[in-house]
């Protein structure tokens, strides 16, 4: 079914933000099936919106409004739709009542406006807003439907997920089960991704297959529709049996949660604790872990000498080993991972020590970089990479390859190119 | 002058990008004077593209075509619009030249249709693509304007402002002079800004006044049109102090580097080494520091104290610190930022002590945060700030206040509610 987005924000066209809904609901939509034809920003404006919503219904069947559905004067998206559709807004109960108890339970005084929020379309599905006030909803007509979400990203992508996608999915598509599987890699470029699984994704129809950047990782997003949930379950089955013989080596995980956040969760149920010395990184490994859900569990400390001489002074790096084998070294980068690990009395430690660049370091070229991981009790190991030239990419390369070293040491997988300390 | 911007690109649409370009030129055009009426993104097809130019031309006399410039085949709008406007493409023998040196030095076999890229519709004017191959355009008809640019951003934007920019403002607008102005503000939010600033931003019409977000900075820009330089900086500099009378307390700086970058420039020239000691933030400042250009001329290290444990063992704060104040105090503030300026030998310390979230710490609730500077020779000082309620956002609010407090205190600035160390 084809579908076209409009989002209506005078915010976005003044580039006070960037439109993120717009990429977001595309993968969702897509995702279900559906075919997006266009997506449009314009004001809030009514005049414009009649104009436009005209366009899209002689073009597709499903339209998707985005934003103007608060308390404002320049929220006009619901009395524009009822009046081109000659509907009437009545007053949903259950969202009153929570705009109310709202204003209540924080002692600030409801704008009287603030009830246009709970007003929908006779006859339409209202969506829940779980963490906003304005009302979603869905409405159906002879010959088109109309989505309408709020424009902020933390009230939509909730309101989507929890509320909107089961309902699409039981109106708008011909299969009664929908399943969604995501595999997590890192290490491949996008191109390579695409390459590698162009083919597939393009060749098998059920599950769809979407490949997106997410961050320096990649999503690959499965979506199979059958009859049964154990039809979905082996359409996704058999095409993931596909991408792991093509790429399966970098795969780190399933689902939303990225590679800290897998690496946490293992830390956690092993009961282990995290440190790390950080030299060209500077302190933004030690700050993904920090900024973690329960980052207390797994952190006690950890620390930056970015500078030789800290290397040693406060670390306590012998002078031999950075006279003898530099900073950018197998040696140095074990007797950081040691010395921090008894400095905070951790189970793991990580160091990362090489060149972020624009400059080069003891001859070796921007992007040559050394993790470390001493274990408690176990034999001290490092492994040399090579990233590219670009400063702030190569430092979240580091980061990302140590989170991923510490991965395959908890699962005892085979990590690439180790050198062991003799 | 109205205009439409129109990104031609079905990685848009399918949800592998986002549209930063968009809200990019949409601040630039409004900032020349431009009226945007409407932003559309529309998949890589000549017959699409064919329809929305056709609308465009009836609604706006300037029309911003993004993307669709590359060499391969669903690179479509060079040759869409020369069968539009019915114009031959001509090779710009310069651009030739650049993509054959381009191959030759990189020893790369240049693909035969990466020439397509040095093509140009007749009678326009072409702009050089510093950062990439592709080359944009600006045409010119009785009726209308039309601007190609690349869709990658990080060719887009410094074509736009190193080359289109001056065009534009030579082409299109009345005033021969435009003088660009920016003011920094890091501390109110942005319905505070819109408060202050609404009236003035809408009564003056020149300078134009706009108002954005910058991450968790404020970015106010001013654009000033007039026939000299110094009508320009008069204008501006009249604007200036009105916004300098409502929110002059929040100013960092001016321009487009941000307040890390700010501080970073204070310490250089200075000679200036920065060190931190972190508990909740837990790198994040020291990262910030460590990604800075040139960050070894101002940090050789630092250290990461999650838990209450490392603060003594690995830093040295004394237990009776600790056990008398607790964590989140002034006292071991004080003291973690003085054992860091000693163990790293720096010439300012920072120290963040505090509450992330979400569960409270020693009563105080989660965005309570003890910002400490210890300074070679000088009386250390705090100060207690009361943030939020998100983890993060009190993280990255936590180490905005901190190189603020760096920023003051080099500047001899007044830092309300310090409290010194006796």
């Amino acid at each position: 079914m084809k579908a076209m987005i409009i989002s209506v924000s005078s915010a976005l066209l003044k580039g006070s933000a960037t439109n993120t809904n717009a990429a977001f609901l595309s993968r969702e939509l897509i995702a279900l099936g559906f075919d997006i034809t266009e997506s449009i920003m314009i004001h809030d404006d009514e005049e414009k919106l009649l104009e436009v919503l005209k366009k899209a219904e002689a073009q597709v069947e499903f339209i998707v409004l985005v934003g103007g559905l608060g308390p404002d004067d320049n929220d006009i998206v619901k009395t524009t739709l009822a009046k081109h559709l000659d509907l009437d807004l009545v007053l949903d109960e259950e969202t009153q009542n929570r705009i109310m108890t709202y204003h209540k339970n924080s002692s600030l005084v409801m704008p009287k406006n603030n009830q246009l929020q709970a007003l929908t379309l006779l006859g339409s599905t209202p969506l829940v807003n779980v963490t906003g006030l304005a009302l979603g909803m869905f409405h159906q007509t002879d010959t088109h439907h109309y989505l309408l979400l709020p424009g902020p990203a933390d009230e939509l992508v909730p309101m989507f997920i929890e509320n909107t996608r089961p309902l699409l999915l039981e109106k708008l598509t011909d299969k009664p089960c929908v399943s969604n599987h995501i595999i997590r890699l890192y290490g491949p470029t996008m191109a390579q991704a695409h390459q590698e699984l162009g083919e597939i994704a393009t060749t098998v129809e059920n599950p769809i297959i979407q490949i997106y950047p997410a961050d320096i990782e990649i999503e690959v997003q499965l979506t199979a529709r059958a009859d049964t949930e154990e039809d979905c379950h082996q359409l996704i089955a058999k095409a993931e049996k596909q991408i792991e013989e093509r790429l399966g080596e970098y795969i780190i995980g399933y689902g939303t949660e990225n590679l800290p956040n897998i690496v946490r969760q293992l830390l956690k149920e092993n009961k282990l604790k995290l440190t790390a010395a950080e030299s060209l990184t500077g302190g933004a490994f030690l700050s993904e872990v920090s900024s973690l859900f329960e980052a207390g569990l797994i952190l006690d400390g950890g620390i930056v000498t970015y500078s030789e001489v800290t290397k040693h002074d406060a670390l306590g790096v012998t002078k031999k080993t950075i006279e003898t084998h530099g900073v950018v070294s197998a040696e140095c980068a074990f007797e950081m991972a040691e010395k921090s690990l008894k400095m905070f009395d951790a189970d793991i430690a990580v160091s990362l020590s090489g060149v972020a660049g624009p400059s080069s370091l003891e001859n070796e070229i921007p992007g040559t970089v050394w993790v470390g991981i001493a274990v408690k009790d176990q034999k001290t190991f490092a492994r040399k990479f090579h990233f590219g030239y670009k400063r702030n990419l190569n430092r979240r390369h580091s980061v990302w390859s140590a989170f991923n070293m510490v991965r395959k040491h908890i699962l005892e997988e085979e990590i690439e190119e180790v050198v062991y300390k003799k």
